[in-house]
Formats: structure tokens, C-alpha cells, sequence
């Protein structure tokens, strides 16, 4: 298989787009990469989103807007699995570049999430769960990452101090980050007194409804270097799944999928987690983001509250995690998340992160997560 | 890249399967597969459905499916490309284990549409066409084909007679599939007489709401060889997109994705319209059989109505199409339907065809298409 790079990214500003329609937005965020990229053609093209059939009433979107950028007739797929769409899609275009069968692709995500009441948002949004064995029993996402959040503060003595410095670190990064959909600081205080949605947690520890698209191109390792473009090498990738009801796991605290898709990426580019310079997470919640560090191995198991409490993964701490803002504070339009992650990864290692950037960084990972944990993608990073 | 072979497929009788869930039907038929082939692992599966969020209020299907298989926590992923998502995941499966990063795929494709009313069943196929030009006037795909056939009519002198012939056909050939949904022949009078859907396609024109799964394992042919496997390789593969408006085509009569799916195939492998013994296409009304046949080169453009006047398409004749009953005999789950073709195919090159089977085939090509032709998926298969 052949080395590959990313040599393009692109991404509007994140928010309530409503004068903007699906597949505009789609399409200025791709225009954007192609122009980073220096491209104007491609050979193949993955889009991933979760729902545009609940959300838009529209399927067959890879068709739709592989049209509307220009590119028909070449080989358009969406591909999905729930909020890790954008991130499958990137590691399906690294398939197609690594096996010689293309050498341009552009992978994108996107949703348009505010289109529709709250209610249907959330039945939208639901469909990542079981239905007959969560959804059909009245809980929805807020709900089982309550029932985590609960099951980590019980068994690891994890505070809800902790679990709200998780969305002040994401705010403050956010708040340098102009295309975030909310670019504003946030304190422990405004957590802790944000409305309660799903015991413990409150409005200010979810990520919300959000409208946005996310694209990048992707290439073999050679051509970027033709091109003399900066080689943002893609070193390893994983893809795992699990059961997507909550209820049929062994330890609710313990997400399963990202431990396997984190060990192959680590295997594939043959890496450990301390090699790791900086991280995009799925913070849907800031209880996720506590368990997903401890499953890809950064801090210990059940040591994920502590960290916080030690700013580990503050813009200044040793290892940095979500300088974007995270799904936080940058906006969760579920399907393009994962490709935002890569933009991010992208950006910081270019050095081209603004007020956020990171010194130097080397080595960076993106880790996407479906539902509450059914299916995780990652991917390893590194500049050469 | 190396060859890669299908050793095994899977599939139960399609219909109004109201007494079992969707995961249940996935599973029955990949189970199936599975026993086929003499594999209890897998190392990834893909699942091809079209809008599982729509008809079952559903997604993360990947997830669910590989779990309820008992396969988790292996990569599973979902795409959809509307009609044509079957077709593009033996793509994608092909792909992964043509690139070496998997040795044994599963390739699924499932729907479940009688779990709604009829009103959201069409609500929810429309979201395969355009839906801010087309779906929100109001017209539907019976409309939008009905559209073909007129143009088709008029400007190449087919019959409504040919139309009819094309179903007689299928059922034909259906009535001899056990799995088939509607097992049974009808006559051109029949079709003639049935109730008028959008003027000039009648009922029997149309392919029938149907639940159900198919699913095939693949691998690489020097594993098939060691597995002492009959080897049924995959020669070709082929994807192409076009506007999915209708109204946005310079010639309404002419499917432009299947042609360049059909050309990526042909090309890849080294065959010509007329190294092809038979052909499964996507009959999802009588007038696309006819300009698929047209796009695919099997009959000159225009002359596709005429063919069946002399059952150049029949069981017996030159080049037998649709010998599983096609999409209007054997029904139509449309996710599924890509890869029941890839059955029909394999089960025709190994000889167990039983009543409908052809004599002593060596190639066979499957096409799956997606709306009125937004998307086109195209295989080639040889007996070795």
C-alpha cells in the first residue's frame, strides 16, 4: 500500500445556517480544500453524514453533491456510521489512495442539523442508539451519557467540577477559533448553574445542534511532495465497532471501540500514546472526553477527572487536547465532525492554527465516535 | 492489487417480512453467507442500505449488524448511494480486500420498507431524487420514469407492448426463483389491464415494496484456491455519478452513469459488451431494463425496445437478463438489491441456478443504479 497525504482542508464558519442550503454549504467547504490543495479535479470523492434522509429528507447525497461541485460523472460514496461518519470517510479515502486505485480523492462530512424542530433533531440524533432496545424505551443521547457520567463518578470518584473543566478548556481553545459556532469563554461556575438536562449533566457540558460541512483532499505521499506541498502524512488508521445499546455492554465507563480502533492506528503507524503530540476528541459530552482519553491509552484508567484538574490537556499543557474547541464549543454537525478533526490536525501541524496554536507539534490524533460508543475511528497524524 | 473471488452468499425469501426485525433478516442472510463460504470470521463487513433512518428510524446500522452477528468489534460500515448502495458494497469490500488490508469480507445489503405506511415509503424513495428540484413539487419515481418512457417512446418508437414484455420476462423467470417475492408469471395483457400509475407505466411495470437482505463473502482468489473454493472472481468494478435530477440532463432516455460504470468495468476487466453470457440489471421499472441495456452497449442505443420482441433477453435467447426475476419479480428491498444480483450471479456461474439456470455460463455482470440513474454501480464476474 502507498503512503498517503492530506494536502488540502477546508471549512466555513459552523452555526444555524439557515440561508444556506445542504448542499451549498457542502460545497463551499470543499471548494476551499480544493483551492488549499491547488486541485481542480479529483478522481473519487467520499461524503460522510449521519442522517440527511431524517434531517434534509434527502439520500443519495454523494451523487447530489459530487454534481454540484462540478465532478460528475467520478465515483461518489457516503458513507455512515452515525457521528463517526466524517471519519470513515477519511479512512475510506485512504484505503482507495493506499491500493493505487486513485490518486486525488476528496473526503468530506456534513449535516444540516437546524432545519427541523428540536424534537425531530433529537429522534434524528436518537437513531444512533438501539431503537427497540433504547430509543422505543423514551432515552435519548443526553440520557446515556448521564447514566456514564454516573457510572464514572461512582466507580472512579471523578467530580462534577471535572467534568465541567472539560468544557471550560474546550470553550477557551473555541474562543480562538473563528470559525467556531460559539468562539466564547465559559467558566466552571456557568457549568455548574447551566440547566440541568440529564442528571449530572447540564446544558453547558453537551455539544449542540449545528449546521456545517467539512473537506479535505487527500493524496499519495509522492504527489504532495511534487507538488511541493507540506506532507501531513496519514500514519495509521483504525475502524472498530461495538454494541450500540448501552445496556449490553460488560463496563459502561469503558469505551471498547476506541481501545481497538486506538490500537490499530497505534500499530499500523507504530506508535505509542506518549508519542503523541496534541489530540482531536468526540467530546459530545464532556464525560466523553474524560473516557475517551483513558481508552486510547493517554491517562490511566479511571484517571481521566484527574487530569483535568491538572490542565494535562489545556492549549498549555503537555499534551493538548481539542485546540479546536471540540464538538463543544466549535459546533457537532454529526457527519462532518471527523473531517473538522483532520482540519484541525492539519492546521496545527502547518502551523497555521492562529492564536491556538501549539508549539511544534510532530505527531497528532483524531479520534471519531458514533452513538455512545458503537463504532470509533482514528487516525495518527505526523508532518514530515 | 490482488484478485479477489466471492465464495459465498446468503439470502432468505423477500416479502412483506412483518414477523421479523431488521436486524433479524440481516443476520439470517449473512449467516447464510457465512455457512457458504465455511468462514465463522470475518475481518470487515460493509452493508449497503438506502435509508434505514427513514423506513425502521435507524442508523449506526453497521454497528448494530456486525454486533448482532456476533462480530463486533471488527470495522463495519455502512454506505448508500439510494437504490444503488448493494452494488457499491461489493465496492468497497472488493477494494479493501484487493488492497491487502483485509483477507475476508462480508458484503451485505439490507432493507426493511413495509414498517411504514405507503405514504412514507414513497416519501422516503423520493429522498433518492432531488428533493428541493424535484421531490417537492411533488413528483415521485414513477412519475420521474414515466417521464423516461415517454421520452423513449417518442423519440425511438418503442411500443407499450415491449414495455409489458419486459415484465412477462422477468416474472417468467421469477416463477422459477424460490426466494422471490411475487413467484409467479403474468402476460402482457395482464400488464396492460393492471391499474395506471403515472401514464404510461401500469402496476406490473413497476418493482414491488419489498423486506430483505442479501450478502456475499469475499476474499482473495489465491484464498479461495487454498479453500478449495469454486473461484467466481471479481474482473471488474465500476462507479459513476450523474445529476440526480432528471430535469438537469441533456437526454432523459440516456443513463450516463451506467454507460461510464459499464466503461470503468469493461476496461478494468478487458471484456467488450459481447464476452458477456448473461446480465442482471436494475428493472425497477420496465423502461430503465431497456435503457440500461442500451447504456451497458448490449443493444444499440434505441433499439432497446425492440429486443424484446425477439427474446434476445429470455431465459433461452442470446443473452438472458434478470434470470433471478429481477428487481420486479424477486422485489425490490432497495439497499439489498445490489447484492441479490451478485447472488443470482455466483449462483448461475457455479451451476446451482436450478430451474432458471442457463447453460454452462462463464461471465456475468451485475448493474445496480441509484434514483433515475444519479449513481451506477457495474461488476463483472468469471467463472475460473
Amino acid at each position: 500500500m502507498r503512503d498517503v497525504a492530506v494536502i488540502g482542508v477546508g471549512m466555513t464558519k459552523w452555526g444555524e445556517l439557515w440561508e444556506k442550503s445542504f448542499r451549498d454549504i457542502f460545497v463551499e467547504s470543499a471548494l476551499l480544500a480544493l483551492d488549499d490543495a491547488g486541485v481542480d479535479r479529483i478522481d473519487s470523492m467520499y461524503v460522510g453524514s449521519m442522517s440527511s434522509g431524517l434531517f434534509v429528507g434527502q439520500e443519495h447525497i454523494a451523487s447530489l453533491l459530487a454534481d454540484y461541485l462540478g465532478q460528475a460523472p467520478i465515483p461518489s460514496t457516503r458513507v455512515e456510521t452515525a457521528c463517526a461518519s466524517g471519519g470513515l470517510a477519511l479512512r475510506l479515502g485512504f484505503m482507495e489512495v493506499a491500493s493505487g486505485m486513485s490518486d486525488v480523492v476528496l473526503v468530506g462530512g456534513i449535516e444540516k442539523m437546524t432545519d427541523v424542530s428540536g424534537d425531530e433533531a433529537t429522534y434524528a440524533l436518537g437513531s444512533a442508539a438501539d431503537q427497540e432496545y433504547e430509543g422505543y424505551h423514551g432515552i435519548t443521547f443526553p440520557g446515556l451519557y448521564a447514566l456514564i457520567a454516573r457510572a464514572h463518578m461512582e466507580k472512579y470518584g471523578t467530580t462534577r467540577e471535572q467534568l465541567a473543566l472539560v468544557a471550560v478548556k474546550n470553550h477557551k481553545n473555541g474562543a480562538k477559533n473563528p470559525l467556531a459556532q460559539f468562539p466564547f469563554e465559559i467558566t466552571v461556575d456557568s457549568v455548574l448553574n447551566s440547566v440541568m438536562i440529564a442528571d449530572p449533566l447540564r446544558l453547558l457540558d453537551c455539544s449542540p445542534i449545528t449546521d456545517g460541512a467539512a473537506a479535505a483532499v487527500i493524496v499519495p505521499v509522492e504527489v504532495a511532495k511534487k507538488m511541493k506541498k507540506p506532507v501531513i502524512k496519514i500514519l495509521g488508521t483504525g475502524h472498530a465497532t461495538d454494541t450500540i445499546a448501552l445496556s449490553s455492554r460488560k463496563d459502561i465507563t469503558w469505551l471498547e471501540s476506541t481501545y481497538q480502533a486506538a490500537k490499530q492506528a497505534y500499530d499500523m503507524a507504530d506508535k505509542k500514546p506518549e508519542d503523541i503530540n496534541f489530540i482531536e476528541v468526540h467530546d459530545c459530552f464532556t464525560i466523553a472526553e474524560i473516557c475517551v482519553l483513558e481508552a486510547l491509552g493517554i491517562v490511566e484508567k479511571g484517571k481521566g477527572g484527574e487530569a483535568y484538574e491538572d490542565e494535562l490537556t489545556f492549549l498549555e499543557g503537555k499534551i493538548p487536547v481539542n485546540t479546536s474547541g471540540g464538538l463543544k464549543a466549535k459546533g457537532h454537525p454529526v457527519g462532518a465532525t471527523g473531517v473538522a478533526q483532520v482540519i484541525e490536525i492539519v492546521k496545527q501541524l502547518r502551523g497555521e492554527a492562529g492564536k491556538r496554536q501549539i508549539k511544534d507539534p510532530r505527531i497528532g490524533m483524531a479520534q471519531n465516535m458514533g452513538g455512545s460508543g458503537g463504532s470509533s475511528v482514528v487516525h495518527i497524524f505526523e508532518r514530515e
